[in-house]
C-alpha cells in the first residue's frame, strides 16, 4: 500500500514531461498489477492447502504456466501484427546472437528448483521461508554488481531494513530453530538466493538490452526456454507419476486458477523488469507478502502477531526511505 | 557500538574548529559513559535476581541514590570553589525564579513510579518492558513540541525504526500477549511514556536554560528535590517495612553496587542533557540494551534469538540514518 502511495506521486520520481509521465504511469500500473497478483497467489496457495493436500505434479503445473504465458505472448503479438504490421522490433524471428542469452534465466531457475529438494534435508519449511529473505540482499548486491546501477546510501539502508522487516513479520515461536541450521544449509540457502537474484538481474538485462524490441517477442523466447527446462524437470522428478496417472492428474478448479494466476504474475514480472527494475520487483513482492497476511485475517481468520506489526512498520519505513533516497540522489 | 563509531567521527558532525572539537569530545565521552553505565546497570539487575530475590525497600534505595548524587555534586562544587573561587555561575544560592522549575522532573518521575504499581493490574512484567518502548516515541514528539528542536524526515524515520527495532530485539514467545492489553493498560502505558518523556525534556530545558551555570549546582538542586520526593515515596509505599525492619534492611554488596551505579548513571544523564540532548540519551540507552544482551551471553550463558539479531540490525541502521540525517539537514 505504502509502496503504491509513494510511487503514485509523479513529482517524487519525475521531472514532469509528458513522456516521463506516461512512463511513470506504465511503471505504476505494472507494479500495482504485480503486487495484487502476488498477494492473490499466496491466498490461492493457502486456500488450496485448506481444501486438502494437492495431488497434482508441481512440475506439470509449472510447464502449463510457461505454456500459457507463451500462448498469451503469441496472442498479443498476433494483435500487434494485425494492427501495426510486422516490423524489425516486433518480428518473432531472431538471431543466434539475440536468442543465446534467453535460456540462462530459465536454466538458473531450474537449478534453483532442483536444489530446493535438497535443502529440506537441513532446514524445515518455515525455516526455508525465513532464509528466502536472503533473496532481497542478493538481488540488491547483484543489481549493483552486474547491472552497475547505483543505489544511494539511504536506499541501501532501506534495502537492509526491507530484509530485516520481512523476516521480522514472518517470525513465529519456532523461528529460532533457523539459527541451528547447519553450515551446509546456510551455504545452500545463500547459493539459492544468489541463483534467484542472478536470474532476476539477468532477465532485467535481457529485457532492457534492446529497449525498442517488443516485450511480447522477448517474453515468447523467454517462455519457450521456460517450457523446455520445465519439460526436463518433469522427466527428472515426476516421470513415473505422469506416466502412470496422466499429465493432468489431480488438477482441480483451484489448480487451474493458480496456473492462470502464476502465468499472469509471470508476465507482470517481465513487464516490471522491462519498464521498472529488480528493486521495484523486490519491494512489490515484499509489500504483497504483508498484504496477503492482512487479507488472510479477513478471509481465513488469521491472527496478526506483534512481530508482524513491527516488521510491517520497518517495511513501511523502508519503502518511504527508498523513495526519499531517490529524490536526494 | 555503532552509535559510538558514528559519533567518534568528528567530520560527520562538526565543521572542525577547536571549540567545536572540544564540545564534540565532551559529548562523546558523556554518551559513552551513559551507555556503559546503563548496560552495567542491567547486568547488575540480572546478577542480583540470580543471587536471590532482593529484600530491601526499593524506595529507600532510590532515596540513597538521590542522596549520593547530591553528595557527589557538592564534593565536585567544593573542589571548583577551592580552584576558581565562588562566581555568579557556580554559587549554590539561587533565586526563587531559578529554582522553581527544579521540582518538576522529580515530581513527574514520582507520579510515574506510583502509576507503575497500578499498570501491573493490566499488563504483566515482560509486557510492560515492551510497552516501555513507547518512551522512545513520546520523547521524540515532546522534544519536537516542547523544545521546538527539529528532526529531519530521515531522523524521524530513524526514530520510528529505533522504537520498532528495540521492541523486536525484546520479542519472545509470550510477547503477543501484549496485544491483548485492555484499553486501560494502553492508556496508562501512554500516560507513563508521556510523563517519562516530559520529565526528560523538562530536565534538558532546565539544564540548557542557562548554559554558563555550573552543572553541579543545577544537579544539586535537581537532586535535592529528588531526595524530597523519594522521601515522600518511602512514607507512601514502605513506611511499615522501614519502621519495623530499619532503613537499610536487606542491603547487600550488590545493592550497594546498584546504588553507586544508579547514582553515576544519573549524573551521566544530567551531563547528556546539558552537553547533548534527549535524542542522544534515547539512542545511548537503546544501544546499551543491546550491549547488555550480548554481554549476558558471555556472563550468564543467555541465548540470543533471531528476533534479537533482526532488532539489532534495525537499531544499527537507525543509528546510521540518524547520523546521515543530521549531515543533510
Amino acid at each position: 500500500m505504502q509502496l503504491l502511495m509513494v510511487s503514485l506521486n509523479p513529482l517524487a520520481t519525475l521531472g514532469g514531461s509528458s513522456g516521463d509521465r506516461s512512463k511513470w504511469k506504465r511503471k505504476s500500473i505494472v507494479t500495482l498489477a504485480l503486487t495484487i497478483l502476488t498477494s492473490s497467489q499466496s491466498i490461492l496457495i493457502v486456500w488450496s492447502k485448506r481444501a486438502g493436500k494437492y495431488e497434482y505434479s508441481v512440475t506439470t503445473a509449472n510447464f502449463m504456466v510457461e505454456t500459457l504465458k507463451c500462448a498469451l505472448s503469441l496472442a498479443a503479438l498476433a494483435r500487434i501484427w494485425r494492427r501495426e504490421g510486422v516490423t524489425e522490433d516486433n518480428r518473432l524471428s531472431t538471431t543466434l546472437n539475440e536468442v543465446i542469452v534467453y535460456p540462462i534465466p530459465a536454466f538458473l531457475y531450474l537449478v534453483k528448483n532442483l536444489l530446493q529438494y535438497y535443502i529440506f534435508a537441513y532446514v524445515n519449511a518455515p525455516g526455508y521461508q525465513i532464509l528466502k529473505n536472503l533473496n532481497i540482499i542478493s538481488t540488491g548486491v547483484l543489481y549493483r554488481i552486474i547491472l552497475k546501477r547505483e543505489l544511494s546510501e539511504i536506499q541501501w539502508a532501506a534495502f537492509v531494513l526491507l530484509c530485516a522487516g520481512c523476516t521480522t513479520a514472518q517470525l513465529n515461536s519456532n523461528s529460532d530453530r533457523v539459527l541451528e541450521t547447519p553450515v551446509q544449509g546456510w551455504i545452500m540457502a545463500i547459493v539459492m538466493a544468489l541463483l534467484s537474484g542472478f536470474a532476476g538481474v539477468y532477465t532485467e538485462a535481457i529485457m532492457k538490452k534492446r529497449p525498442s524490441r517488443n516485450i511480447n517477442v522477448q517474453n515468447f523466447w523467454l517462455y519457450i526456454f521456460g517450457m523446455i527446462f520445465n519439460a526436463i524437470a518433469i522427466v527428472i522428478q515426476d516421470f513415473d507419476a505422469v506416466a502412470n496417472k496422466g499429465f493432468f492428474h489431480g488438477y482441480s478448479l483451484i489448480t487451474t486458477l493458480m496456473i492462470l494466476n502464476h502465468a499472469l504474475s509471470g508476465i507482470a514480472v517481465s513487464m516490471v523488469m522491462k519498464y521498472a527494475d529488480n528493486i521495484v520487483k523486490v519491494y512489490s513482492t515484499s509489500v504483497a507478502m504483508l498484504l496477503t497476511a492482512v487479507v488472510s485475517v479477513f478471509l481465513f481468520g488469521f491472527h496478526l502477531s506483534l512481530a508482524f506489526f513491527l516488521g510491517s512498520t520497518v517495511v513501511s519505513v523502508s519503502v518511504y526511505l527508498h523513495s526519499i533516497g531517490k529524490l536526494r540522489r
